[in-house]
């Protein structure tokens, strides 16, 4: 007979079940489950979540129906122990803890070894035949209830247990006798008296209220609502409190207490794996103070406990039908589990986990791709920090691209040339890099900037490279001397530091990086996936190599090829720098036939490795003056190669100069001003891909055109594109199909989308571009508040990492109505960074994208996104 | 009976009417009005507009109906006129005129002169008594039938003219003989020959219906199809044809041509004003060979035709209800009118006239008001150049803030102060004005720069003053040497300029100007606006001296102080330095209270002059780099004024370098990272408010939060002022109603609108930002790149001058929709340049919106902008 807030638990009797997470907490949820399915479990009983909102709505107490079922629940506790809580004699101790649906680690308060008083530390010390065990107890339990229930701080409890130590000469815990902790008793007594002018409750029942008191009134901490809010866990009517009947690792050398994995966490063997200690408490076990065990030495050992605890874990595994993480206390040479959950993995163990349980037959293949997150995956496909490094960071940027890298301190492109040219590893420190960086960011093993966020230079080359990026780290200060400081201290270039780019840590030193090999489980694993996968995967790619990359990952095409990338390449940008400078037309035209047979050159190498997949190509982006150089010294040079005049060279390059930039004279804007850069590049297009059909090679184009605001500007450029296409095909007798389409990047695009599609034959959002001016945030300068914005909670995410559904994706949503309202087979794409973030990518499959498009080293990440996001919209 | 497709119109017989405008065009409509009338009007018909449209739907050719039709009504006109077409004895000669229902100057093709052939030609010559002005009018129309009609290039026609006067030894056509002219036929009709491998047609018919077809076929010329383009003319079906008996002023001493107006198109007085020429045709008054007379002359030389024009301009204007600007020819002392249409005038002229004839019962207040351009009004309000100086500008830029100014150019704000404190004229020449340069602006008569559009801070903050500016001209080029060159001419410093801020002209020298009084008709006038303007005006002003400004032209309070523009005044520029540059909170709070007294003194000023209005106050909102010097030698003199270390100061300076400003860490970004400034602000508004009140002073404090992107932005700042305010209220034990909004200027508000609406007070449209962001254009960099979209049709206007209503209104209006629909009485209002433009005004009102703020000379604007679109609004 269960009561109605209140669900028991143990072996025999239990009221709750895993499904009632909801209103048990996933602690007492789990703790009902594990009862249920007969596994040793210390008995108790959970109060729900729907108390302690009943708590905070009636002013802080309880109605007497709840009073009256938390006591009925002690009483049956008490029958089954056959203790009495707090008894003199025999007491019955327990624990009080929180547990709300959702986990939130060290948030709320929990009370150990409740029903101590003067007397039952007396009966404690009896059992346990240990009087030294019993008042640490007892001490212990003072200082928990004075701190949480009372209030009382920590400090001061501490400051008596130091003062102890100190006089009796000792500096470990360990080392306190059993009389100096009577007299830290005696000690902390008075300080609760001081404190509160009562005496410490020795009523039981007392304790027991209080402490139930302070576990609810723990919910609306600020740190708990603070976790909340940063985590966007929402919803939750409180927590629920767990009284569970206390059991002792630290009773002799017949106690025990242990954590083990029911599979090898870090690489996903089927091996029960694990650490344990005798005669000790969990927290000793974390500490350090002692090494454990390993838990196949209990093997040897105990083989009676090893052998229940092999058996208990193939029940949970079988159970759960996942990798358990558990607790277990050995007392007195008996065996309880003190809790179970799914163990976290690295992303190696995650798939192999998956795989095997497959296998196994323990899930289905749905089930299975439910179980890798996305970014585990990253792991898999970048080197990163050996697990066994123990080390400090010095600062902390930005992860703008995953991986970790090693090598010595540079500061500029060219010197990270020259250096890798040596075979020296280099790290490229700068304060943030430009176009003209291309070389040395290729050449060095990592990047690290002082400024820029996710979408900043540094960071979207780094990913299409897959290499590591530390962005906008604001303790670095680059001098102008070849030195820099990080966090105050002075570094030179030369000097060896280490990037961990998936967490954006800066190290001092050269740590061990390790690669994790892709094993055959991965391609079953994304075998799998891509059976479920509702839409295509594209890849940004901008040379051949890139594309090959991109297509072991799995890419199914080009959502982005930044044509602009490859004018940094070689001689290639002193013709576009001659293109920019010339006077005229005429000049330009004369430049640009120089650019045309090596953008042909680029677009045949990218067509032939995507043999039968779409290749998005978009037409020329930034802001002209992005591809000149800026120092006087670098201009005298350029002057002296394309024989113009310096000063007036100088003058031209600042009459080109932009106020911002990011909202100036660029994208299709340049292309109207400039229409012979189009057709160029749309020349280039047409007749690479006549050439490469030559070869039996299938070519699918698709002209992009970039930063279109109103269906004019697209009209006004799909005309000059057709109209060179059509040159060409009655020039050579031959044609191909090609489409052309705009990137929505621009808020306008979405809102006049209706009359774009008219004209255009694909859509693909730049949700950079529309992230930057929906928020109004530069991508390069909000640095300087977006993390505070994240951590003050004015933001949940940075929107240039995750996209901000509730406004960006407004207006996408806009878009793509009004798009297929005139339109309805629209192909619309996504090709801005967030189409490789899981959460992002569930939002674009959700809107009702056709593809979504992002580096090449992100490509498996959005597979799995979008097959898990296909999984989670068919259950709903 | 009447005809379907064509309208005949003489005294005693006229089908159509002026309210058939559509089909008859406005040409046809008045020629038909004026005939039913009894006025003396050339007679003829009417080919309707349809028709041209059923041309072009028919290939261009007619169904045999409408050719019926049209000969029909060429021989009603025959028989009324007792001549026949192209006759050799008694010839109907006849015009061929377009005349769509918008006016279209210029843009469509004209023949005169049609049914002249060989033989007519003689018939003419019997009939004038002058075979000089026959072959003339041959000649003539040989020349315009074969450009128009073929196809031939006029400079052909030109040439054997100009070869004939050269073979005599002339210069002036009017010197041509009557033998020459025949000799000049022969060689016409020898080109026609030779182009076409035809005669010329003698046949009048055939010249009849190739006129025709002309004009129709002019209907889609590429110049004709930009002029709508760009004049947003869209809706018409096409242009009618005007077939007219011609009459001629040029046949002897009791011939003559004029043109009158019938009032004072420059002051408005009710007079009859004109000029007119006898002997002459309509081309020669305007080719200025001969100099006309006043019309006043007439009243001696010719005392009845002058009766008879009196009367007929007290008709026209008595029909039209409107000052009429008229044509006429006296054809062998008989009078003609060839024209009548509303009269062009000055702003001065405009407003009198209404009153006038409001008080004459012509008009009713609310026809009044519709008679006035809003943008007339800028002329009252500002010095404008004398309309008797003939000037060519030498380059032109956008018209970014009317009026004119004549001053010595400087190039910078020191020099203008200095020069201005001597009692000169300057003209401050600047790349781009910034915040440091308000002191030299102020002192300047006007402003000339060569970047940075309409709402750039020139623009901005000139607009303000109601000073002239030019911006963006982008033939201005600043040499680093105090010279700068105009369109490739150098001008030194001191060298004396005109500009025209109505124009965007830039006039080497010095011209006279003029300022016009402003008379008790403006103040009749607005207040009669007054009475049917529906939402309030109010102005945007940072000082006492705007405010009262504003107050004078009508304003209701403020909607928008700049609360940074008085950092820059005096000494208080170095405590804005000193709080930015600070380590610490500690250094920027003390800093921050040195300034409190100053902002305080300038909001008390503020509220007084506002008292019994709103006054909305922004909080702080430009970047901080903004408010510090950029060179190193400003910077060395603010490092040993704030005593801080030179190189520390540069380094602090460069940190705060932004990519893209205008994106960057400014609004309320700023207030969250260093919520100091927001308190101080507030605590500024708080105090002076109450201080104010104590005076007697009704203060209505509106406190505006600038940038709002989210709403937790506009909580984190809300309560960041609520608890100033507690604080002081507690502290003084007074208090004071105050609101707390927001700019809805980012995109992301509009789309998240309903959640800031829970918590806002009021939201004010900042439709500068929000166009910039919406576009995706910088305001100061689009110059490059806007006046070409504008040229080719890319868009229809400059989206900063006048507001894109769809695309930036319908983020507004989603804004506005999802705002009201949590908070039905939400204030909402607009503060950007657009709140003084008057199509953008008239959105706003039929938006919703309960305000619309502009600078304070556009004050007027606004009001009679709303009055018109209440008036139009009831009347739809």
């Amino acid at each position: 007979m269960a009561s109605e807030y209140v669900y028991f638990f143990s072996k025999e009797n239990t009221d709750g079940k895993k499904e009632l997470k909801n209103i048990l907490g996933g602690k007492g949820a789990n703790l009902a489950e594990m009862s249920s399915l007969g596994l040793p479990i210390p008995p108790g009983f959970t109060i729900t979540t729907e108390v302690c909102d009943i708590f905070y709505k009636n002013n802080k107490s309880y109605p007497d129906n709840i009073k009256k079922e938390v006591l009925e629940n002690l009483e049956k506790l008490e029958k089954l122990m056959g203790k009495k809580l707090g008894d003199d004699k025999d007491p019955l101790l327990v624990s009080v803890r929180s547990g709300a649906a959702v986990s939130m680690p060290g948030m709320m308060d929990t009370v150990l070894n409740l029903g101590l008083n003067d007397k039952s530390v007396e009966g404690l010390a009896q059992l346990s035949d240990s009087r030294r065990f019993a008042f640490d107890s007892y001490r212990r339990f003072i200082q928990m209830f004075g701190n949480v229930v009372i209030g009382i701080d920590h400090g001061k409890f501490e400051m008596i247990l130091d003062k102890e130590k100190e006089s009796k000469g000792i500096s470990s815990d360990l080392d306190l006798k059993t009389e100096d902790l009577k007299q830290i008793v005696i000690k902390y007594k008075e300080l609760v008296r001081k404190e509160t002018g009562q005496d410490f409750p020795q009523d039981p029942i007392e304790q027991l209220w209080g402490s139930i008191n302070a576990v609810f009134g723990s919910w609306h901490n600020p740190r708990a609502n603070k976790y909340r809010e940063l985590n966007d866990i929402v919803g939750l009517i409180g927590t629920a409190v767990n009284i569970q009947s206390m059991v002792f690792g630290n009773l002799g050398e017949t106690s025990g207490t242990g954590v083990a994995f029911s599979r090898n966490p870090s690489n996903g063997e089927n091996e029960y794996y694990g650490e344990y200690l005798m005669n000790a408490q969990g927290e000793d076990v974390v500490a350090g103070i002692r090494t454990p065990f390993p838990v196949s030495e209990l093997e040897k050992d105990n083989p009676g406990i090893y052998k229940q605890l092999i058996d208990f874990k193939d029940i949970l595994e079988d159970h759960y039908k996942d990798m358990q993480d558990m607790e277990f206390t050995i007392q007195n040479g008996e065996l309880y589990l003190l809790q179970t959950r799914n163990g976290k993995r690295t992303g190696l163990a995650a798939i192999k986990i998956a795989v095997d349980m497959v296998e196994e037959g323990h899930l289905t293949k749905k089930e299975a791709i439910m179980r890798v997150s996305p970014n585990q995956l990253d792991q898999l496909l970048h080197p990163s920090i050996d697990p066994a490094e123990n080390y400090t960071s010095i600062a902390k940027g930005l992860p703008a691209s995953p991986g970790a890298a090693i090598g010595k301190i540079v500061f500029t492109a060219a010197k990270a040339e020259e250096m890798s040219k040596k075979g020296e590893k280099v790290i490229l420190v700068r304060k943030e890099t430009s176009p003209e960086d291309i070389g040395g960011m290729d050449a060095a093993e990592g990047i690290l900037t002082s400024t820029g966020g996710m979408t900043s230079h540094a960071a979207v080359v780094a990913r299409g490279m897959g290499k590591c990026c530390v962005a906008g780290c604001g303790e670095l200060v680059i001098k102008g001397d070849n030195t820099c400081e990080i966090s105050g201290k002075s570094f030179s270039e030369f000097d060896m530091i280490t990037l961990n780019g998936t967490t954006g840590e800066v190290i001092e030193g050269e740590l061990k990086l390790t690669t994790q090999e892709i094993s055959g489980d991965f391609e079953k694993f994304m075998e799998w996936v891509d059976e479920e996968r509702p839409i295509n995967v594209r890849t940004n790619a901008d040379t051949p190599k890139d594309s090959e990359i991109a297509i072991k990952f799995g890419a199914e095409g080009i959502g982005l090829t930044r044509t602009e990338h490859m004018f940094f390449e070689g001689d290639r940008i002193n013709s576009v720098r001659e293109m920019i400078l010339a006077d005229d037309k005429a000049g330009r035209v004369k430049a640009l036939k120089k650019l045309l047979p090596m953008q042909m050159e680029d677009f045949t190498g990218i067509f032939k490795v995507m043999n039968g997949f779409p290749v998005t190509i978009r037409l020329l982006d930034p802001p002209l003056h992005e591809f000149l150089p800026q120092s006087d010294k670098d201009l005298k040079e350029l002057a002296e190669i394309i024989k113009v005049d310096f000063k007036k060279l100088k003058e031209k390059t600042e009459s080109l100069h932009e106020f911002n930039p990011m909202l100036g004279h660029r994208g299709c804007r340049l292309a109207i001003t400039y229409p012979e850069i189009a057709e160029m590049q749309a020349e280039a297009i047409i007749r690479s891909a006549l050439n490469v059909k030559k070869d039996g090679i299938k070519v699918l184009p698709e002209i992009m055109i970039p930063l279109t605001g109103t269906e004019k500007e697209f009209v006004f450029l799909k005309e000059v594109i057709l109209k060179k296409s059509e040159e060409i095909f009655a020039e050579t007798g031959e044609s191909i199909e090609f489409k052309i389409g705009t990137m929505i990047e621009i808020p306008r695009a979405c809102l006049v989308a209706d009359k774009i599609a008219e004209q255009a034959d694909f859509f693909s959002f730049g949700t950079n571009d529309l992230t930057q001016m929906a928020f109004g945030y530069s991508r390069d300068d909000a640095g300087v508040f977006l993390p505070e914005y994240v951590e003050a909670g004015i933001l949940p995410k940075d929107p240039f990492q995750v996209l901000d559904q509730e406004g960006v994706g407004q207006l996408m949503k806009i878009g793509i109505d009004k798009g297929r309202s005139v339109k309805p087979e629209l192909k619309i794409g996504i090709c801005g960074e967030h189409g490789g973030e899981p959460s992002s990518v569930e939002f674009c499959f959700n809107a009702g994208m056709n593809y979504v498009s992002c580096s090449p080293f992100r490509v498996p990440i959005a597979r799995l996104a979008l097959a898990q996001a296909k999984i989670r919209k068919d259950r709903s």
